[in-house]
């Protein structure tokens, strides 16, 4: 067959991947931000025939055919990055029989409603039968995908292709090693309390509107919403949402999860999608990659003084005369306080929840923690890594959905997601010395227009390691992230960082 | 083949297809409602890969072979009644080649810009070649889908199966016979002027809810919204959603487009969803007796004197101390003005566009009348008809968009909606006396559960002239239609309707 007319059939084929993707995506935000209460049910039914759809059309032959014509052709780096990863794509959706896939979206559905239960009884063991079957399913599933390799990797690659189990392990360990001489320099210090000042929800919403705007999200091709969680959905060309959650209460909370929103919306916006259409190639490299757009954005900018300059200046505007000045907001954005909640963490003991559930997962793999032992196991862990002592296992290992929806292998993204946007943020220092100058006049364009050279671009041409050695030299490493915790922390609590050996 | 087997694979593709259309309807909603700018080719994208999806289903073959095994069985009513409304539309859909579909799609796009740029530049002459095409187009589906039928019977039979058009003629001309007197009673009379205070959009955004939920719309199983084009969409079971339009200038245009599409909602809402999924029942039995419900809300109760009392009662504590009283809503309510535009027009001379409409399109099916000479035909039915002249062509022929849609035939069900409502109110002031104290006191749910037997619970079971003629004794009649336009508008301009002959 003609390679160029298997191309075009090609592209034809995955562009309708693509757009049934994309009604997916239409499907769940509407859930999350419109759906009435009584329509659950019909969403369900939806949502299950569009994801049928598309899996009958990844799994069609005549795609491996196609893949297989096209992988034995001379192609150029674009379409030869596509075939790659459409071949992922199909390999596992081929391999995984569709008895195999029923009994993972049952006991998905279990899990999760099981994970409800079991959180609002504060009783582990109405999840643990779930839990255990979830972790059965994705060893079988694993194995059908690729026997040679262990379980944990092939989970990587759902999350975060061109990673892997040992790499992670040596990156968490030394990662490790390194926050501990921070958290003891700050730890035991007084944290700074929030302001106790209630703002209006109508002043929040137009503060959180004039930073979305000035970091540069179109909302011509965009919205801006609300729903319990926050979260990002790209749906396609000239259509990406963010979502955000207000709390009178906490200024911070909000602008927080609308930054970290934003960040991922302006990847979303700069991916090639008119020209990469059809190639599967206009998304995120990785999740983790997806991941260092929100914290770049959320952390590295977000919670700089420079910015503060900016937001305090701004603030009164939005807020009235009982708005936070620069010097309040940093300290309310920077406060270090190891608890037992992942997403209350600060950026310096975040990462170690992360290595908690890292550590934890593997070891549920390799059988050395059973499921039965995981509240003493989780609690444990918390002890010796954070110090402290959940209350309950609610607020322990219930606390996060992810393996209640089996998704094992997840976690590693939320690091690597730090330790890519601090590499990017060296990087930055280096070819834009004077940036912080720009984000303290409220400025962000320049550095909106690097990232998108740098990273948004180039969608899912290479792996994330790859494309981040590309940029700033190397895959992922933790110096730069310490780096930059010593700095904005260090200098904050008023230490320094003890010269290296 | 076991009947019990063929039907359950009826009903599970059936079901199908009643998915993929809530799909389109929920990317049709967005499209209102939400979508950025930007994003307008990729939901066109989606929009025709689901509606290609819904095509091919329809068209499969095996589907044909589950109906005729069905057709010849022994069926229930409901079982029989499934079978003949989707033997409907399988033939509809496979009998039109997909060349055809093709160019009628394309016609479609072209005819709907073309529209827009004659609208813009008043020039008929820009949209007369799209037009003659979109006729010629319906001329040969129709024929395709039943030669043995006039073309506009076959049209008739997409959005108001069980009328034709030999009985459509008669009822216009009788109606059009009974309007005359009292156009001639009551034209000349000087119009009430509307009340010149501006209402704050919040104000009215509280009194419109207010009223929505009074009249019974289940908000937990549906939403409303606002747009630029007032719109109702049933999404499948629970998800029912209605949009409306707020003028500061004008109370009674918010309110009217408000009640009108509160009427298609509580119709979708009441349909048996749930007991009738996969059978293609649980739609409205016709777009006229649709249009039925919206028209009862509307105008048989929400412009009635009782209405009106209590909307006086209420409107203080949503509008304030300017809200009008119940006097002044009822004229303001109860204009009749004759004038060129029918989507402002009364409750009187409605149903004269709706005829002059009829007879155009008859004219330009038969050939009677040249697409090229229709600017001269429009002006002309509507000097004899209404007495006006339109200001150009943009406020006359050019001012619908059904045409650019290549929708001939579809306004009749506009007046068959007046009909049915008049007939419906007849029936229930005969078994309910007293429903306008209920109204007047604000209590709808008896009315509302009244429908719901008669007409909502009965879904499309029959055609609608056979569920009117069970409900009230008659398909359709315009005696009870000219009896009330008497009551209301005789009384407001105090004057009577002559003896009959």
């Amino acid at each position: 067959m003609d390679i160029e007319r298997a191309w075009d059939e090609y592209v034809a084929t995955v562009s309708e991947l693509e757009t049934l993707g994309s009604i997916e995506g239409l499907l769940a935000w509407d859930q999350q931000v419109n759906l009435p209460v009584g329509g659950g049910a019909n969403r369900a039914r939806q949502a299950a025939l569009i994801s049928r759809t598309r899996h009958l059309r990844l799994t069609d032959p005549r795609l491996g055919e196609l893949l297989e014509i096209l992988s034995e052709a001379e192609l150029g780096p674009v379409q030869s990055a596509s075939v790659r990863v459409m071949n992922r794509q199909y390999r596992r959706a081929t391999r995984v029989s569709a008895e195999l896939v029923a009994a993972f979206t049952h006991a998905q559905a279990e899990g999760f409603q099981q994970w409800i239960s079991a959180r609002q009884h504060a009783d582990f063991s109405l999840f643990a039968p779930s839990l255990k079957r979830l972790l059965e399913l994705t060893i079988e599933q694993a194995q059908a995908i690729d026997s040679t390799r262990s379980v944990y990797d092939v989970q990587l690659d759902i999350f975060d292709p061109g990673t892997n189990t040992a790499a992670l392990r040596e990156m968490f360990e030394s990662l490790h090693q390194g926050l501990l001489p921070l958290l003891d320099a700050i730890q035991g210090q007084t944290p700074i309390e929030q302001h106790g000042t209630i703002f209006s929800v109508e002043g929040q919403r137009s503060l959180n509107l004039a930073v979305v705007e000035a970091f540069g999200l179109d909302l011509s091709s965009g919205r801006l919403d609300y729903s319990e969680h926050p979260f990002t959905v790209g749906l396609g060309q000239g259509d990406v949402r963010i979502t955000t959650r207000l709390d009178t209460h906490s200024l911070m909370a909000g602008l927080s999860a609308t930054m970290h929103e934003t960040g991922h919306a302006l990847y979303e916006q700069g991916l090639p999608r008119a020209t990469w259409q059809g190639t599967g190639l206009a998304q995120a490299a990785s999740l983790g990659l997806h991941e260092s757009q929100s914290r770049f954005w959320e952390n590295y900018i977000g919670r700089s003084r420079a910015f503060m300059e900016w937001l305090g200046s701004i603030a009164p505007v939005h807020l009235g005369s009982k708005a936070p000045d620069a010097d309040l907001l940093f300290q309310m954005a920077n406060r270090v306080h190891a608890g037992a909640i992942r997403i209350h963490a600060d950026e310096v003991s975040y990462n170690l929840h992360i290595i908690a559930r890292f550590e934890l997962e593997l070891g549920m793999m390799s059988g050395d923690i059973e499921v039965d032992s995981l509240p003493e196991a989780w609690n444990e862990k918390y002890r010796k890594m954070l110090g402290v002592q959940p209350h309950g296992v609610t607020a322990g290992l219930l606390q996060d959905v992810h393996w209640a929806h089996g998704m094992f292998g997840y976690f590693p993204s939320y690091t690597l997601g730090n330790l890519y946007a601090a590499s990017l943020a060296s990087k930055l220092k280096e070819e834009m010395p004077t940036h912080m100058e720009s984000v303290q006049k409220g400025e962000f364009s320049d550095i909106l227009i690097w990232l998108r050279e740098q990273i948004h671009s180039h969608g899912r041409l290479m792996e994330a390691p790859e494309l981040m050695r590309s940029v700033v030299g190397e895959g992922y490493s933790v110096e730069h992230l310490l780096d930059h915790l010593w700095d904005r922390h260090g200098g904050l609590y008023g230490v320094q960082r003890p010269a290296s050996d």
